[in-house]
């Protein structure tokens, strides 16, 4: 019976429009708490008025305002290369506010969207591994900036810029904010968050600084070098004093690493028939340090031309996470022949140098020391091409989605 | 006509013995050079006397003693797998002097003679590696233990017992002794310097302690365990408090690993059709420290059962220098996903650790702390059969050539 009374009083006689203010008196007892709820469902603002403390705490509805959110959902597992149509634009209700029982959790507005190849692997079920897959049906997640609407966790409050972990959606609910940083700086692009001043920046610097011990004058050697990674490390290179060389996907890439980015050289190895014959042309002295993006042949053929001692940080594989099984690497002989070390590593174990990586950043960037480069997509539904794009490496740069500009 | 005086008058008229004492006067001239230089081939005792101190520098025939000298020749470069006849026994004559003309020589009596597995690659024609290739015709080189019998240099005399590099016959000539160790402990088996205290040793050594930083508590693989090396890096793990699990080739192997070296566990990896499972089974909470042997499949599955921040040191591949072309390895990716750092490292850089090795090892031994299994070829000519068996798993324990006993 209370059922059908709120039912019947609220749509049948209220006629109520979605965005209308509803009052409800008692309404945390039988047909008020289900008319109060019918309301937040059509997106109504609803305040409810109760007899005491513990009734008002449960009703809790008052001021909480409920709105549409896109989202961006795996559809399933993704087996070989990533399609768009693995992915699918969906649309739920959110309320801007944080939940009363969650004294943790950060409501975002998600401003820009990071696409990075790390991603790939979590389009498919993972086992051990240091990321989650995505659970198919969900939206898909990663690094993001935003804007906090509202805050339960004492370090953010509403107006904050933030980055870090969120979803692919139009707003998220945090409820692992230890994963946000707060931008403190902002006369610098907020998008740079995704990239040069987020996850890929501390990447090429924690990669480049704490796993190669770099030294001036040596021979560095970038793949993907015109990533959101590469085209960081090549410039970190540089500034050291290093010979850099960098290899990318197409001519115009190139020559972006020699002119705006002062490589000392770079290649395009998709013309290289033979990519020991190329670095060997790069590199007669051999590679002191190679930066590893992209693994399979690549990485074969470093591993020849490494010269005594060197080093070899293991960023990412991105040839290598579409494939069903990854391609067989012969030369890792040379390991001992050249005593290499060579050395995966994941920025979330550096995040405590993120300070020190600010003090060096914000500088070079002013003062354009340090250039970067960004691919933006723009609006959510443009979401899933962009990272697909990724992995053909369609992307001139980071590549950035624009999910709102405020 | 001197020529014809000399042959007839040493040959014909003195019908000469190897070891009879010779005189020759006027030694520098036309005929007495050719007489000394006839008594030598034969193996005698020769003096000349001359009218000068040059002639007498030049005649220098006085005192020397040339004796012959066996030899392991390589034939040719190899392919695939070696086989004894890729080898073959030679002999020449040496005298058992230093040239007077090189003040750093070291004339060695050879007793042990050390089979190791990078004396596979020098067997073929090697390109910037580490070692050099053996010269085909000429005898091969190693590490053994020998008797200075003459010495040039002054860290070394006559009767000194040296460790170091050396030739696969029973006389050496070495030139450059910088690359010989002084024995000192002469209360432990000789041969031992070809193993326990000798290269292997210092292998184990540097690659369990130096490169592999362990800690007690962990979990820690060795392949190719009951070798020269293998035997020793597991011991020290246990020692040091870790869990430690051991495959080899065979089940007696497999026996002594448990039995007399005190392994937590041991495997029979030629028994495993799946040696990821194989892994698993011995370490359901997965690998902290790999100790590399062997390469191949085996650190194909080792790569998917490191745990976090694994390290692998990579000392040898013995499954893989046989091949024309070298197996393909397709799990470098967990590099990444695990944070392992994997590292290859020579004995060579750190010999300068020798005295603190030595001064940990002697007390264990003589304690029985540390057990040492050899494998012994008795004469020279056995040691091409002995070297090649390396490479099927013939040897059980470190596999020594006694060359001569004395």
């Amino acid at each position: 019976m209370p059922g059908l009374t709120a039912y019947v009083g609220f749509f049948e006689i209220c006629s109520p429009k979605t965005g209308e203010h509803v009052f409800v008196s008692a309404a945390s007892d039988a047909v008020g708490q289900l008319v109060g709820q019918f309301a937040k469902l059509l997106g109504c603002h609803v305040v409810g008025s109760a007899g005491s403390r513990e009734k008002f705490m449960y009703v809790t509805l008052e001021m909480a305002e409920r709105v549409s959110n896109k989202q961006v959902i795996l559809n399933n597992y993704v087996s070989g290369f990533p399609k768009e149509s693995d992915m699918s634009m969906a649309s739920n209700t959110i309320e801007l506010k944080v939940p009363e029982d969650d004294s943790n959790a950060v409501l975002l507005k998600n401003l820009y969207l990071s696409c990075d190849p790390y991603m790939r692997p979590r389009m498919q079920k993972l086992e051990g591994s240091y990321v989650e897959s995505f659970k198919p049906g969900s939206p898909i997640s990663g690094y993001g900036v935003g804007k906090v609407l509202d805050s339960a966790h004492e370090g953010f409050k509403k107006g904050d810029l933030v980055w870090g972990f969120t979803g692919w959606e139009e707003y998220s609910l945090v409820t692992t904010p230890q994963s946000l940083f707060k931008i403190q700086h902002t006369d610098v692009p907020l998008s740079y968050y995704t990239g040069i001043l987020g996850m890929p920046g501390m990447t090429a610097y924690a990669g480049f600084y704490e796993v190669c011990y770099p030294k001036a004058g040596e021979y560095v050697f970038v793949s993907a070098a015109s990533g959101a990674v590469g085209q960081l490390v090549g410039q970190f290179a540089k500034l050291l004093g290093c010979y850099v060389v960098g290899s990318a996907g197409s001519k115009d890439k190139v020559d972006f690493l020699k002119n705006k980015f002062g490589f000392d050289d770079a290649f395009n190895y998709k013309e290289e028939e033979d990519l020991n014959a190329a670095l060997k042309r790069y590199f007669p002295e051999g590679i002191d340090i190679y930066f590893e993006n992209v693994g399979g042949k690549m990485l074969d053929a470093v591993l020849l031309n490494m010269r005594l001692r060197g080093r070899i940080a293991v960023c990412g594989m991105i040839s290598q996470y579409n494939l069903d099984k990854p391609e067989g690497v012969c030369n890792v002989m040379n390991l001992i022949f050249k005593r290499i070390r060579m050395e995966g590593f994941l920025v979330s174990d550096y995040y405590h140098l993120y300070p020190k990586y600010l003090e060096m950043i914000i500088p070079y960037i002013k003062e354009g020391k340090v250039v970067y480069v960004e691919d933006t997509a723009e609006g959510l539904e443009n979401a899933p091409a962009a990272l697909v794009g990724l992995f053909s490496g369609q992307n001139f740069g980071k590549q950035v989605v624009a999910v709102s500009r405020e």
